[in-house]
């Protein structure tokens, strides 16, 4: 049995800060119908995707940051993308900064089905950098000052004829993650990204961006017999380099598509939903295998703490 | 910083059905003497490292396979491992088919120390494979046959001047694992292994086997900045093609030493425990950047479910 499934990914080449919107849902209404072209019913655009990534400036004033962010959604400048995905029967997510009516900042997304309706939102939960300000360093990773935590949790809606889960990209490096939304049966989790290949104060090698983007991923959809779809903001944006590496990888942990530019590019594939049937009725069958007793840790600490004391049997002894 | 550390894995090659103990436990000791040339530590064995890989087989009467079984550790027949441990002043782990006193049988290993005595001990949790008869099978794979699911709990043990947690085959491919030994402070993870290249009824392309392997070690080494040592028993076992690939992995992600054949093979490398320090306090520091009460599903729920009501504002609204 096969369902099939045309999966589009969105990757968005460097935006400027003083790109306008217009600019850039021009480049993803672009997008979407190079997507359609292809046979795609859902195409994932990035995190953060009408906007340069800001996170890596310092503003004393978080308001000066504003301009951002959107109020609605879909707005005045963005109503152009849900008009044409009603016209081409296409479903899609979406990245961008959220300033809610009560004030709240957050980096959200959204899966807007092939009517143009919104039918799932999600909050950023695991943001990564920090809130202060790092002296002399070329760029910043304020994600921790400009965004509150998440609170809508990790959800999956129904939409294109499947489950969809949503994350963001520094979510995508937690296995807690996937295994949440696995276990509210998601067939696919899309999401988006926006990964500086040098980060200050961190000495990695720049090579090691790429390579634990795509692991991450791959683990994520081995083990839990999920696709995975991810969609970057890729290149330079005003002298920061992020990665590209925009991906489909398959429930077998394999990459099926990945852009090969770092520019605005469309990856496709036509997937099969059910090639993940014989990982969920076999390796990765949770209720036969899974055993939650012995993961609460996973809830009750936050940090590493010293090992827990061993039952009786746990050392020595025949 | 670093905190130098010799790393053996012991890759052990296809042992058949009526070899005798004595010879697997010289084999065994060959290879903890060429860990300790190298300048091992700690040298990491299989899991089943004594027999054969016996699950394969069916029987009617479980008691038929006690052969298979250890009454004692150590024992008689493998009390030369121990001594040359103390000898050599080289620690170790080693899995075994464990029968307690009260009658229960285990998919066991345990630390020894480089005083020759046993520090931590663990049962295996995970136990693939079926507990019925496969019909028309040329193997089973029947350790939900021949053993009980663990009753110790995934420990962390003080050890060759760090601190090990040890799981078992397939175990390495749940995240969890790897998740409540990092929670419990571990630095490095040892496991032993018996993965057939083909297993009845599950269709997986042959080379997804030590890819997927491969990736599951990585992505554990990596998302929880731990060193993982891995040692597979490889090769052919009466008819039947165990995969090798024993490695070691940084807490980088990175493969640092693979075995390149699939016999008796010393996989060594001289890592730095403190290379996982500023993955520990940068991308991966769990105390600033995981939300466990995001997480409760892991442990709310064994198998999969429906998708969790949404909070309002998840869809929808603005």
């Amino acid at each position: 049995m096969t369902r099939g499934f045309g999966l589009g990914v969105a990757q968005v080449g460097g935006i400027g800060p003083a790109e306008p919107r217009s600019s850039v849902v021009a480049r993803l209404v672009d997008l979407m119908r190079r997507a359609k072209d292809k046979g795609a019913s859902f195409v994932v655009f990035p995190e953060l995707a009408l906007t340069t990534f800001f996170p890596r400036y310092w503003q004393e004033s978080t308001d000066a940051m504003d301009r951002y962010f959107e109020r609605s959604m879909p707005s005045r400048e963005t109503i152009a993308l849900f008009e044409c995905a009603r016209d081409l029967r296409i479903g899609f997510s979406l990245g961008y900064a959220e300033l809610t009516p009560e004030g709240r900042r957050h980096n959200t997304s959204v899966i807007v089905d092939e009517a143009g309706e919104i039918r799932g939102r999600y909050r950023k939960i695991h943001l990564p950098g920090h809130a202060d300000r790092w002296e002399g360093a070329p760029f910043q990773h304020l994600e921790k000052r400009y965004f509150e935590v998440g609170d809508l949790g990790l959800g999956v809606f129904p939409a294109a004829g499947t489950r969809i889960g949503m994350c963001l990209c520094n979510d995508r490096r937690w296995p807690e993650v996937y295994r949440v939304l696995a276990l509210q049966s998601a067939e696919l989790v899309v999401l988006g990204y926006n990964t500086p290949t040098e980060v200050p104060g961190w000495r990695e090698e720049p090579h090691a961006k790429m390579f634990t983007h795509l692991l991450s991923l791959q683990a994520g959809a081995y083990q839990n017999s999920v696709w995975v779809a991810a969609a970057g903001k890729s290149g330079t944006e005003d002298g920061q380099h992020l990665i590209g590496g925009s991906a489909i990888v398959a429930p077998s942990g394999e990459i099926v598509a990945k852009a090969s530019t770092e520019g605005d590019e469309l990856v496709y594939c036509d997937i099969d939903l059910d090639m993940a049937a014989p990982y969920r009725s076999g390796v990765f069958d949770f209720e036969a295998h899974r055993r939650p007793e012995e993961y609460t840790l996973i809830t009750e600490r936050k940090g590493r703490g010293e090992p827990l004391p061993r039952p009786e049997g746990s050392a020595g002894g025949p």
